[in-house]
């Protein structure tokens, strides 16, 4: 990973800004500097970028050897605080006066406490505006991670059947997920059916999938630190004629989407794509969310693609378009790829089939 | 639950402190007060307690359905924003002007957001502290999340063989907690084996499992929203009298750490109970982290139980105690359980053999 240009980027809004250095104090934002394993929501360690171009990881001994193992020392040095001293606390002994910092990420608490000694300025989002254009490496391990989410989800389908839990089909794909390589889940995998599947974040319950119902599978793998984003929705047994045809309707949402995803189409232009189809089907009142959203460390980043994203998307935003349709009482769809932008366009990096399944 | 009883609380320190209202932004804290179903690590709910006793949950469309069909809606009320509306636009709409906050939740850039209109209070740790002290029905929850945690290791541990790598090993529990009946993990599952064991946080990898090796396997459930946490450190084939020894010393320091748990002492005093014995064997110097921490909603939460621990234990809380010795080069040890303060010590939720297990 190019640790040492990102890093270069962050010391030139230094110098621009006349700033003495830039802490860091997300996971997310840590890991993406410097390639340090994280813990998702885990708090502790800190990244501080002097103005002189020197990295330090400042971190508790519970971190400290792992981190001392996996970054590269000579492009980062690893601090280790006293025993019972915070990161924090060490952080103002060896930092400059004039510190920005990840506004989005920071806790007030913690920003209430730095300000006392430090001078804070927020970067406004500066390394969330870096990571959602993505360089090749970065494509490469959401795209591996995707292959493993469809080769797990294939193999799962097999096994499906009338009569099974919600939970029992998460572990059949999950499990499979762990086993083909991935590090762990992108996030709680959302399997919802009948009514259920009304719930967009809808988590597996003891349910039992019945003739005639539909489920969504929404799941994701992390690979190398990058999350896949996936959302199918099947069938058990003959469904009734109405929601194949909000199938169908969503189907056509979300391939028009797809195929409009390109540089320079802001996310609200491209969230309408989708929801201008389902208007005409009769259905954009019950697709009660945006389009999509960036993925990448996070498995919700920028670029927003909905009514609120005013970006233009540019070749390397990596984003999910996923349209739905929830009828209260009577149940929901929904579809969801990942694509690239690219110069040319767009490239899916999804491969599983949208086609109508029954099991 | 008695949610209306923990807002009462609230109310009484709005009333105290004269404030209009008060707002939650993390979903933890909301679900502590609501049950409104939450995605951990999501954003995007709102709850207002106004100080006239109204309680509102404010949501996007998206989770709008879900806060309908589980929240208690004599108890709360549910604003759905208008379409593209921000949770935060709409607070500004329905909230009186001087509002407590959860400091160490929100974020400085909300802050920044919010008190351009607002006159913002911190709450310095309300819900947090309230969350520390379990009713019966919280620690009901944890107890079923530990019970299914260690029927799962139980059964998965016939399957455990050397050769297999510690992402199967971590397969096999994780598929059977899930069938078992938790909802979801209470956090990525920890699995480290012969060198990495090292690493307190090491996450389970392609490696395989070989003689000699001890694997420390740190697992959790999520039961109505609660978790569980637990340690073993297995040895495959016959472990150096070393890793025996070790073992020895942790499993003496761990039990003796749970006997001294009760009220009064504080989180510092129990965490030196095991430091000592680890230091009369010559290993302090390799227990790079505090003894434990609450559990509850969050698999990380208060009181602290480490040497920065000043909060003296009281009836109700659960925490863990969790002594590790960690060598670089030769392997590591941890064992946890978790503990119930109550009025007369302390009661072990966990049950699941610190024997000698070799498979």
């Amino acid at each position: 990973m190019e640790y040492r240009k990102r890093m270069e980027k962050v010391l030139k809004v230094i110098e621009e800004r006349g700033l003495d250095g830039v802490v860091f104090v997300s996971p997310e934002n840590i890991f993406y500097f410097t390639g340090a394993p994280f813990v998702k929501g885990s708090v502790g360690k800190i990244l501080y970028l002097s103005k002189d171009g020197t990295a330090s990881i400042i971190v508790t001994d519970l971190d400290y050897q792992e981190a001392l193992d996996f970054v590269d020392a000579d492009a980062v040095r690893i601090v280790k605080t006293e025993f019972g001293e915070r990161p924090s606390e060490r952080l103002k002994k060896i930092s400059g006066k004039r510190i920005g910092f990840e506004e989005q990420q920071m806790s007030y608490s913690l920003y209430d406490y730095l300000r006392k000694d430090l001078e804070l300025q927020p970067l406004n989002g500066l390394a969330e505006k870096m990571r959602e254009v993505k360089d090749e490496e970065e494509i490469r391990r959401i795209e591996e991670a995707q292959r493993i989410t469809e080769r797990a989800l294939e193999e799962a389908l097999q096994s499906f059947a009338k009569g099974m839990t919600e939970v029992e089909i998460a572990s059949e794909v999950e499990r499979r997920i762990r086993l083909l390589g991935a590090e762990s889940y992108a996030f709680e995998s959302i399997i919802a059916s009948g009514e259920r599947a009304v719930y967009p974040h809808g988590k597996p319950t003891k349910k039992r999938v019945e003739d005639g119902e539909s489920v969504i599978l929404d799941l994701g793998a992390r690979v190398g630190g990058y999350c896949s984003d996936m959302t199918r929705t099947f069938f058990v047994g003959k469904p009734k004629q109405f929601l194949r045809d909000v199938y169908d309707a969503v189907a056509q949402a979300q391939n028009e989407a797809v195929r409009a995803a390109r540089e320079g189409i802001t996310g609200k232009e491209l969230d309408s794509v989708a929801r201008g189809i389902l208007k005409e089907f009769g259905y954009a009142q019950y697709f009660g969310h945006g389009l999509g959203h960036g993925v990448g460390i996070d498995v919700h980043e920028g670029p927003s693609v909905s009514p609120r994203g005013e970006t233009r998307l540019t070749a390397g935003n990596v984003v999910t378009i996923e349209p739905g349709v929830y009828i209260p009482g009577m149940g929901g769809v929904r579809i969801e790829d990942i694509v690239v932008i690219t110069e040319r366009g767009s490239r899916n990096l999804t491969n599983f089939s949208k086609e109508f399944i029954e099991f």
